[in-house]
């Protein structure tokens, strides 16, 4: 099982993982499909970044993240998805260290996750707090009424001892 | 004094006000002027959309706004700003009020606001308290190290006795 930046040829089995994924709208996997467009013609200039799971030839998951905007240090984790075959084998797990990985590696210290209070995300908050974030905020009827946004946030940098 | 929907032949007004506000860096003045050429082209398509403030003929300040991507119930305000001229008028209110409407009338209950924890920024933070505006969650180095990000919500409905 391997992580590394994904290729413009993986568009397919991309979106293949982002349909098989039940909590995402067609709208959602449109915008994934847009965002990897951008990606593939600059991921510096569209700010959107793609790392791909694969064993072998096959894609058990993706990962999509950039540089936020107007931030010197932060990142916004847009998407971690694994595909239905491939639960349970660490993929997540694989896929998010390999974005702390490559935010580091640009600087960044800081990663922010923008998720859905719905309970189909549930799953998703606890994995994130498993990863070692904290839910900083729960913005009431952000999405839609009933609805809230939950901000995780997680620092990059290697702990040190509080002075 | 008059808060309406900009004209596209305001945004040489604009952008010196822009400018004129010690607080805007030029990355941010080129920001507001690729915004106001997206709502000039559409303000739907773009999600952009400007207030300008005016007396006669001279611009006092100018608002943007637009809906929160993803969200159905939620607008940012990116930008209030007032000319050097016009200070203590109450210009950004008669701005902030007309933003509240216009969100309203688009059918929308929640505002938020992005900002920035640098001293410089005090007046805007102590501007939206008063505006009855809370600060939801203060994120640290978000912006830079020793630069958090504020967010600032404010419901929009009128208030109803709880039950």
């Amino acid at each position: 099982m391997l992580v590394e930046v994904s290729r413009p040829s993986d568009r397919t089995a991309i979106l293949g993982v982002a349909r098989s994924v039940e909590v995402f709208s067609d709208e959602e996997v449109d915008t994934v499909d847009e965002l990897f467009e951008g990606y593939v013609e600059s991921p510096e200039k569209s700010g959107y970044n793609f790392l791909s799971c694969r064993e072998g030839e096959a894609l058990l998951g993706f990962a999509c993240w950039g540089p936020t905007p107007l931030s010197k240090g932060a990142v916004d984790l847009y998407w971690i998805a694994t595909a239905a075959e491939a639960q349970g084998k660490g993929v997540a797990r694989a896929l998010f260290d390999g974005v702390v990985e490559a935010a580091r590696a640009a600087g960044r210290w800081l990663m922010v996750i923008w998720t859905s209070s719905r309970p189909e995300y549930q799953a998703a908050r606890n994995f994130y707090q498993r990863m070692g974030c904290d839910l900083v905020v729960q913005l009431t009827d952000f999405y839609d009424r009933g609805e809230d946004l939950c901000v995780f946030t997680r620092r990059l940098e290697a702990l040190t001892p509080q002075k």
